[in-house]
């Protein structure tokens, strides 16, 4: 039994090692003068299930998490309205070797946890919008910020696609998130795969 | 009594005769060319609450329609994902002489009601975001169709805003809503106020 506590003592340190080895993340600003013009980034919106494993460059992470629900004026508005203006989406990005949250008005990633929290392991990284249960438009909300999504990749040339499905349970877990949080949805984000 | 009767019925007779007068509107194919890039449209997204009075071009309303739930591939694909492609928003088209639907597969407008059903008066135009109120995931799926809009607003220089609130059961009764309808958002669209 003293052995076993032991154990468990010793993982747990290692746990808290690992994650402080995850660091903050600062982002680039976006990049204005990219991808198709509206129409056409409408028309090539498709949703794409397979990706290359290669990670997304810090500047196709940044201009995606902009383009997704960034800050867009000096003032604080946002890439994706929100009713009465709550801006109650939160995104958490995951990649194999860790969570992050992703913050807006610092353009800057945030350590959340050590661990491979991707609902597709396939994409290198994952998009996981969150929101207040208590909320009855943050589901819309969670909507507007997904296609936000999907068009900045059809006008870049990045595949994604919105999905429902996650194991909400280790997410919720993994992501720490609160007892009013949940998971809308997940966005797989990748280069195409040739 | 037998007066108030028949202006009763002169008036329904009228009310008919009306609603025999909204024809249906053939709409032009969507022009791809149009528009600022992805991001610059992304940064130009606001939410405009007033309006020129002045109607849409037949140009303006045709692309704005396909930009929101149009059909974008041959197979029948739509410019916004939907879940598990239930393509359950049904976009309703209000303007001061009557209400119309969206027909996404013969890019028309059909007639449903004479009458001014727009929640937005000053505004020549309101898109009504209709959906199943069984099925868990029409919210989302309703602020995708409504990201679509804001940002064919912001990339061609139109303006609108979403808006949750509304009179839900003068629209459930004037556009003619089943009892497992509802509207989710509807959307004033008009040329910017000088």
């Amino acid at each position: 039994m003293k052995k076993l506590l032991t154990l468990t003592l010793a993982l747990l340190a290692c746990g808290a090692l690992t994650a402080q080895t995850l660091k903050p993340i600062r982002l680039s600003q976006p990049n204005l003068e990219r991808g198709k013009n509206i129409m056409q980034t409408l028309k090539e919106r498709r949703s794409i299930r397979t990706f290359a494993a290669t990670p997304l460059t810090t500047a196709d992470l940044s201009d995606l998490l902009w383009a997704a629900n960034g800050v867009s004026s000096p003032d604080g508005k946002r890439t994706a309205p929100s009713a009465m203006n709550r801006q109650e989406i939160e995104l958490y990005v995951c990649f194999a070797e860790g969570a992050y949250r992703y913050d807006a008005r610092t353009s800057t990633l945030q350590p959340v946890a050590p661990g491979d929290f991707r609902p597709v392991k396939e994409a290198p990284v994952s998009l996981i919008l969150v929101g207040p249960k208590d909320f009855a438009l943050a589901p819309v909300d969670a909507g507007i910020v997904s296609q936000n999504i999907s068009l900045f990749c059809a006008g870049v040339g990045l595949a994604t696609v919105p999905r429902a499905s996650h194991d909400l349970a280790a997410l919720t877990q993994g992501l720490k998130l609160t007892d009013n949080q949940t998971v809308f949805l997940n966005h797989p984000v990748g280069y195409f795969k040739k």
